[in-house]
Order: C-alpha cells, then sequence, then structure tokens
C-alpha cells in the first residue's frame, strides 16, 4: 500500500477542534504562542505540541523573533485532502447512481 | 469553543492510509471482515478495529449476515470536512491577495 505520510499527518491534524480554531486564529494574522494560549485557556506547553502538529503537518510555520516564538499560517493548501475527498464523494454518487437504476429497473418489473 | 466531535471522528479516521483504503475498496462493493482483512494481511482484530473507526465517523455501515459482518460505505458525504476546507482555502486566498497588494505597494513606493 503505498503510504502518504503528510496527507496523514494533515487529516491528524485537523481532527482536533483546538488545532482547527488555532488556524482559524492564525487566518487573522500572526501570533506568539502565548496570544494564542492565553485567550483559549491552554497551558503554553499545550499550545506548543498543537503548534508542533500543526507545522509537521506544514499547515503552520513558526520563527522564534527575539524570546518569543512567532506563528504563521503555513502554505499548505490542502489539495491532497481535497482530491482525496472529491474522490470520495464521486464514488458515493456513482453508488446513488446505480442505487437509482437498480430501483427504476425493479418498479418497471413490477408493472409488466 | 464549540465541539463538534462528528467532524473530529471524520478527519482522525481519514489519517489513515489502510482506512481511506478500505473506503476505496468498499466503494467496489460491499464486503465482509475476512475479505477486507485477507488482500491487505491484516489480522481480522486489527481490521475490526479500522472498521469500528470508520463506523463511529459514519463513514461506513456494517450488518451481520449468518456469521459473517458485511460492511458497506455509509451514508456520510464530509461536507462538513468539505466547508471547513473551503473556509481554510479561502482564507489562505485573502492572505496572499493582501501579500500581493502589499507587493504591489511596496514597488510603486522605490519608483517614486
Amino acid at each position: 500500500m503505498v503510504q502518504y505520510p503528510q496527507i496523514d499527518r494533515a487529516f491528524a491534524a485537523l481532527a482536533d477542534p483546538t488545532r482547527r480554531g488555532l488556524l482559524e486564529r492564525l487566518g487573522r494574522g500572526t501570533a506568539t504562542i502565548t496570544e494564542l494560549a492565553d485567550p483559549v485557556g491552554i497551558s503554553l506547553t499545550g499550545m506548543k505540541k498543537h503548534v508542533r502538529v500543526l507545522e509537521e503537518a506544514g499547515l503552520v510555520t513558526t520563527e522564534k523573533v527575539g524570546r518569543a516564538r512567532q506563528v504563521s499560517l503555513g502554505p499548505r493548501r490542502l489539495d491532497d485532502l481535497q482530491e482525496w475527498i472529491d474522490m470520495y464523494r464521486q464514488m458515493l454518487d456513482e453508488r446513488l447512481d446505480r442505487f437509482g437504476e437498480l430501483l427504476e429497473r425493479t418498479q418497471q418489473g413490477d408493472q409488466q
């Protein structure tokens, strides 16, 4: 089986509402770990862990500025996640179409 | 913070290539746990765990047929994941636009 570590990491990183909230916050601008941690009531250690998970998935970048660590939104556009979800939804559509055809044939059979 | 357990479960379920592979397999038709486990060389116990994760995320449904458990693709269309990803990508676009404008203003400043 082909492994996609980066797509795995992105899906896993997005599986947590705190981390999705962080990305939404960073969409409004760069912030330090402290500025991210304070409003959501998470310890600095906890916030660093969340930021690391997002960074490993390419979703944020961090930069040391003086004594603080600045976090900003990464360049990752989630194209691979999008591609997989598109494929999956198309598969569901095709299944629904086949089910519709089957239903139609069954009803025609009843009328004969 | 608002919790979205179902969207969390779906993202987490998709973070594993074996589970994404199972969904692709089930797109070609219903299968028993044994039929899913054999070709990928996973134990029945391991496969049951993967199927449970997918079932809890609403991605598959299972049905006991005789002594076997039939697994089929669930009705879940990932609309909430799609909505979140769309919002995120739009945010990236807006940031890129703002960066472009800034660059343009900087260049105009240089020419004056």
